[in-house]
């Protein structure tokens, strides 16, 4: 079959590699139909995860048709039209029991290679899908593989940060950072009840596709955000912040931006390894801090039931619709942030 | 001033009357704006409610203007306008502390009499509110009158019974009764972000009216409603049910429209005393009924808060708008069923 | 291999019966070392469970040493020794997935026969285990077969039933019936932090093994148990009510001793398909009523470690231990109410 | 009246200073016959709070007889033993209705002067608390003094880092500092129902005193913490960590010790401004830490349940009672901590 893999650092190919098979009673085999090209691909493209070694298969974004399951499987048969998690997880460890499927003893995400089990991705004609009971969901048929796409990554990660800051109908709500999940974090912050929705952003293009969806817009190159917002809430702050973008300035804006009593968020990809956390200050505002990857396992039936009822349209991140061959020139216009989110079409 | 007062059984009369005074250091004295007609004053209009004796105040959903305060009132001042609840709670006692201001120990309904400490109603020029700071809430100012009104009675009704129900995002909802808390419920759940909610009414003019919110009508007199829910949720019920009617056959359905593992919340007010509760049908099937009036402290500000940001429109439900003089006929309207919402407009 | 099989209506007998085998790749095998008879196996003793018939295996609480397990199982193995839920859940519906594993939708009881997908019991010596991911814990090494024995079965409804209630620590709580179930959800209580639990029971001899535990006695055929409760909860009844029994009155007891804005929660198995539910009184006094039978997988990773931890010992509910082959006699004295608790030992 | 002022930094005197009286109808007026010195004092001790001026009277912790109310106060009255919070707040602004009454737009800390709206503090033979519905409680018959007072502070304090961790029933739980602080987070763990609770210190002592209330020690400067919490939770660390003491290295050492999925409550007052963070590592542990000051309108009725109930014994911290005369050598000791908790008895 025909897969993207990773060749070289900043270079990935479209090769022919072996098909993938049924390895476990868990698993199954799916013809990827539509996939997508994520922000955490990046960090393979550029040789930043360790494991990942030449010819291992790039993606973790996808949908297909299930072609095969193994002998366990129950939940999927040969037919159905499904999206999946990016990262796989057992669903009856320690970890999964208590919810915490990002925590699961024998998960990984998938493209991430030997550092996570050998786990091959998706930006490929098929794909091995591990505990695919569990992994695996069937897409309604009233929704396109666009539409369900992103809840197998970015929207249930930015469904999850909502979900984490414990966000409660007519609460008040900043996102930082107004990428794709960033925007995906204000439909979710408006689907699950918030009142009022600022948008934080340096580039106003950006801050206005959120207002869009329905934020108010605060520019940070152009208004204070921290005036704006105690503006917008009597002078209180937020009582909730999304960080969506993992860097330590907006880190610090976060803690600015909270209301004494409020909770953020924090799910962003860091680049550093510490955060000048404000002990002083926080201890006196009564702050959760919450930090963490997605745990899609969790919020993927919520996040597809939402799409569904039109509550949150995903597919307005996409910005570019390729095909597998033209995957390679897509990771060079997305690592230069001349494509939004770049869809592979495979069928 | 002058007044709408409880003359007889179906009787009320616009008359002078002694004007209030603050007889607490917690009160707060109001020039009443604007007024409403609740389902509930009918209880009172029928002479069933044991205390109200000819010559009480009827009436307790209004917004005004703070004319004077008690030397211990610190939330609100001379020209605030304000709304407030329709039952007052002292805020401090053991009910009130635990968020079951509905419970208070000091507590009592507006315009109930004797029944709950010699509370005059609000269908008046001025009002007393007692436990001022706990009972008002300054409305905003973008809000008109009208808007806010709900929030101290219906609006906070019908958003209870969906936070009672314990409804999550992403959920589906069935909604039984599309009178005016029912449609309330259809806004709330919307708001809380229910996936789907299923309008249930035997008139189909109100479903219709529910589908303008955003509803899935079912109208029960063309369709039964049991077999639409269950084909509209993959065959399982409805998560929620919000029982907006109060009556037995209406309760029932309740049961027979909830998944396994589901809530209902009823806050119809039944005019019989027992229900037969289907025992062995809900011990398989693992259920959660809560029953129980408004706790409108405790969802004020929220309905507020959504009121402001757009998410619920609670004007919607007014049909009538007329002057104090006219408020004999709207009751005579809205006992035979001819008026819906009726708004007392005094300014 | 031997096993106690249903014979006739009360009648019941240890025979020769074929051994069971892997039939799924989720299978495990256990050699049953130490099982129980349960008040839910005199519904099949006496007939009632529509599809039992003759030569079914009885029971369902049980600790075992795993012999074999199926190709797609891995949470347990060769060796392990596990005690199991007594009733079986795939994990991965949508029922399993919102926590509600006894709804799941390919789920049963073990040994309740054709009703419920052909599952043996496990009153033999060997029994098949569907679904051992989820269904088999491990037992920890410092615990015995008693101890671990009823975290499948009594201990987790009793557990559940205080889950259920959302007692919180501080709280007050009355459990109405000191059967094991009951005398488990004193000690659950009281390990969730209850401040202070009425235990209510007719017989004085019942009331007295809950002071044992914690319990404040309520013998209720000596004092009036709501005025009891009243004086000892400065006049406002129990915050939760467990009603262990299964009864109207007990039930109707129920609503008399919770306060206003409480909770009741159901556990005891009713023989009566409705009960008058009050509800007028419940809507002014805003109760939550939650009905259910156990949930056995979601409590029993709990259970097991307040037990390891000595916060609870289920073991105090034992008075007979016997071989399997007194089994027969066991039934009958635990049938007549002439032995409570009864541990079968098969090793 | 006599009273503990403030005179220098590091000193402290007893002198006659002028009575206090009634200055808002939500006052009450108390005769003090218990107090306590609190780790907290000894910041305006060594006057390091801003605001606090030679002649303040110092102290936060009471209990004492109701002399006098204002016309608004009905929760209490002449003659009733109440204890008090240390903090005051209001109870109606929004932070206080939201349950934040440590963020109260118009609160402040008894003895922390002008930096807090000239609130005079409670070693003294007469106190003003203003609030008082709200501030105070009644003491219940059976509890001493003793027993009730440190519900107004440190109890509170640590019940409220517990209840903020979320620690749920059957969950570990490790506490770090071993203070009066810890040791009462230690009692309000167990009776909130962790079935292990690891105490960790350098000082053996301490350790050893918290294994009388049920703890396991973790003497830091004999055994690795880690290693030891690792062993005792089957390799995944606690479910959740009370960080009681404020440094940057005990801060450290809560996230090495939490399992991923968990939860971090820092309660100790830090002296340095900031803390290094660990963004990667807990990303990808998706932990939650929160971090504040002690919210005891929040948990007082709690607390003082679970002391009635003999759940928890704050007393057994208590190492020396004085007279008020004493006062000034008791903070000489305390400050060169030669004094655990020093309670200062009045009548």
């Amino acid at each position: 079959m025909k897969a993207v893999v990773f060749r070289d650092v900043g270079q990935v190919s479209v090769e022919s590699v072996e098909d993938p098979k049924i390895l476990q009673p868990g698993d199954a085999l799916i013809r990827v139909t539509t996939a997508a090209i994520c922000g955490s691909d990046l960090h393979l493209y550029h040789g930043r995860i360790p494991g990942v070694l030449p010819g291992m298969i790039m993606g973790h974004e996808y949908v297909g048709i299930v072609e095969e399951v193994g002998s366990a499987v129950s939940a999927v048969r040969k037919g159905d039209r499904v999206v999946g998690a990016f990262h796989v997880a057992c669903g009856h460890c320690r970890a999964c029991r208590s919810g915490y499927f990002n925590q699961c003893s024998q998960g990984g995400v998938l493209g991430y290679g030997m550092a996570f089990g050998d786990l091959a991705g998706t930006q490929s004609e098929y794909a091995r899908i591990p505990f695919a009971d569990w992994t695996l969901r069937r897409v309604p048929d009233e929704l396109t593989d666009e539409q369900a796409l992103f809840s197998g990554d970015i929207l249930s990660t930015a469904y999850g940060a909502v979900r984490n800051a414990g966000l409660r109908p007519g609460e008040t709500a900043a996102v930082i950072g107004c990428g794709p999940v960033g925007l995906m974090a204000v439909m979710s912050a408006l689907a699950c009840g918030a009142s009022r929705v600022f948008a934080v952003d340096l580039v106003k293009s950006r801050t206005d596709a959120a207002a869009r969806f329905g934020a108010i817009p605060v520019p940070s190159g152009e208004v204070n955000p921290v005036a704006r917002i105690n503006e917008g809430t009597d002078g209180e702050g937020a009582d909730v912040v999304i960080e969506a973008v993992g860097g330590i300035q907006t880190l610090a804006l976060a803690f600015q931006l909270v209301r004494g009593g409020g909770r953020i968020s924090a799910v962003g990809i860091a680049s550093e390894e510490q955060f000048p956390f404000p002990l002083a200050q926080t201890l006196v505002k009564d702050i959760t801090f919450r930090i963490g990857v997605a745990n899609v396992h969790r919020d993927i039936d919520t996040t597809l039931a939402l799409v569904r009822a039109g509550r949150i349209d995903p597919t307005a991140v996409i910005t570019h619709r390729v095909s597998l061959h033209d995957a390679p020139e897509a990771y060079r216009l997305f690592d230069r942030k001349e494509a939004g989110k770049v869809v592979l079409r495979l069928s």
